[in-house]
């Protein structure tokens, strides 16, 4: 069949929007209409280059909602008409790490997805004959694409595509790390690094889970107003504040239960890690650093009882969270809808990169 | 009172043996005669001058056992005779550390101890009517000591001084760092870096947790006799192996559940992270690194599941938890008696240095 997308034929040049050819679905997987998707910093950080591992050419997005339109052989968990959030971290319910309990990050289909292919070791894009990459094992800047079936979460059929898109990446990277990896109790303290859209998502998280204190930092003012939004309860700038750790320890008499970086910066990860309560207090590494870029501290703030741990979407195992978390927005227990600052149509997609760089927005989403 | 003891008066020189003046036990301190004391490399880490923060003139020693000898007004929770160990870790069970639940580092009296004093900000002892700074809040080195009340665990009568002592430092350091921090389980894979008193007390640990796999790392092929005496199953020597990240990954499929750094190098920190399995993996650093050498990783080692984290006086409660690992020690759950290698007496005590520091001791203890 044919389909729309918006194709990276190389790094550092903008997507051009062609006519694929895509296969259908293969033993396993599933042929997904994608209704909408967002576009994230990994997107990005891709498409300009700065991952060493980034395939060309590839179909970019990870962050989509849609309806199931075919499905291959041996498929039982969805149907035709089911609608589905893609999985760029799925669950096969069978591996070491599925079966272990303690992580979301099944590996049954990684290395064929880190080499941009299905699990057969094929690519179901193609272009003027030449084989186009999948990427993240989701694809969805492509009005159909083909997912493995333990890559899509079932979601209930009354959730909008245009926000519940975001649930695919972004939300469920904050929401999840409060929930799913820190396990935040009420009346715990928690500070946030980094106001964008992951760093909103931690602050809703944080106020679902009854944190008693929530503090938001960053660089740029006009996220306070953002943050407040949310459920922050403190902001505080840097470049206000000066030395950003102690103003925090004394904020929080003596440091917080949990911080959490959502900026990606390498000595911002310091700064959150030793923000921490001597004791028990716990960092949360969400960001995605730059190629090469290391974090470190003395080895003293770990031996007086501080944790540094990490987490990739949200601690949020893919088939069997990702509803639940679409079940709390329609429940009104978190919202997306405020968040979506742009909405695009796929010809425009450059456009919400542009917009993306420029920190005007705080997520775009592209509606087919 | 007089009392005989091995005093630091400068750095980097050897102990001297002198009598020195002690005052009695002030309102909350006991007047402990210590009965025996390990030699420990923190204390050797002070005399050598490497602790920027370390006092002379001072009394060294903090791995202590005696009875209690005298009370002062208002202590009601140890009475003359009652055989002790001193905990440089006080448990003073009213300030927001011990309260929190969370964390064995109470906080009471925290910064006189720093100081070398005791909670009113003086010392005890004297030499030739110069003060003598209190090291650690134990100076077990000296044949009497006072302690604030808070800062002594009451143990069994029937637990030999010789041997109870090593409870006072490493034997719960090691032992804790398992069963406290880290919380192994059975079966759980656990790698032990360095198989020096603390690695062997990890080692034990985690047999006595259980574990299903227990590899020691060491450069020194002879500790490996030493490591398989308590329970090590594995051993793995950097010199013979090449690179032990992957050796260790792929001797435990994956990665380790649980590793610990007992050697203080930050080298093998990140080589003990990093070989934690991902996903869930945790890297618990137990040793006192260098002044000024930092720990450094990847952020994507933490992204990807690893946790970080650290540990003082194996996660223990002083006087809560303490008493339990004597009673461990007497009903032949874990071993003491093979470890202490040399008993001295104090006028021996430089001679314990000598050994530790060519690794030719496990565990030195002066007896009085």
């Amino acid at each position: 069949m044919k389909t729309r997308a918006a194709v990276a034929f190389e790094a550092k040049k903008p997507l051009e929007i062609v006519e694929l050819d895509l296969e259908g679905p293969k033993s396993g997987e599933v042929l997904v209409e994608i209704m909408a998707t967002g576009i994230c910093h990994t997107d990005a950080y891709t498409l300009d280059g700065l991952d060493s591992e980034g395939l060309f050419p590839s179909v970019l997005g990870h962050e989509g909602a849609g309806i199931v339109r075919e499905v291959g052989a041996g498929v039982t968990s969805v149907a035709v008409g089911d609608h589905v959030i893609p999985l760029y971290t799925p669950e096969c319910r069978q591996c070491k790490s599925c079966l272990s309990g303690k992580t979301n990050l099944c590996t049954a289909i990684r290395a064929t997805q880190g080499k941009g292919l299905m699990p057969d070791g094929t690519t179901r894009f193609s272009y003027k004959g030449q084989p186009i990459f999948h990427y993240m094992g989701c694809s969805t800047f492509s009005n159909f694409t083909v997912l493995p079936e333990i890559a899509v979460a079932k979601i209930r059929t009354d959730a909008p595509f245009d926000t519940s898109c975001y649930i695919g990446c972004g939300v469920t990277t904050g929401v999840g790390a409060v929930v799913h990896t820190a396990k935040v109790q009420p009346g715990d303290t928690v500070v946030v690094f980094g106001l964008g859209g992951i760093g909103l998502n931690v602050i809703q998280g944080a106020k679902l889970a009854g944190a008693g204190m929530i503090v938001g930092v960053d660089i740029n003012p006009d996220r306070e107003e953002w943050g407040r939004r949310f459920g922050m309860t403190h902001f505080a700038n840097p470049k206000e504040v000066g030395d950003i750790v102690p103003h925090i320890v004394a904020l929080t008499d003596g440091g917080a239960d949990f911080t959490f970086d959502a900026t990606g910066n390498t000595t911002v990860m310091r700064q959150a890690l030793e923000a921490c309560h001597r004791g028990w207090g716990t960092s949360i590494v969400i960001g995605v650093a730059e190629a090469g870029k290391e974090i470190s501290t003395r080895p003293f703030q770990l031996v007086t009882g501080r944790n540094w741990r990490g987490t990739a979407f949200g601690g949020a195992r893919g088939r069997t969270d990702t509803p639940k978390i679409v079940d709390w927005y329609m429940n009104g227990m978190i919202e997306i809808d405020p968040m979506i600052t742009h909405r695009l149509t796929l010809d425009e997609i450059n456009k919400g990169f542009d917009l993306m760089h420029a920190g005007e927005s705080i997520r775009s989403v592209v509606i087919y």
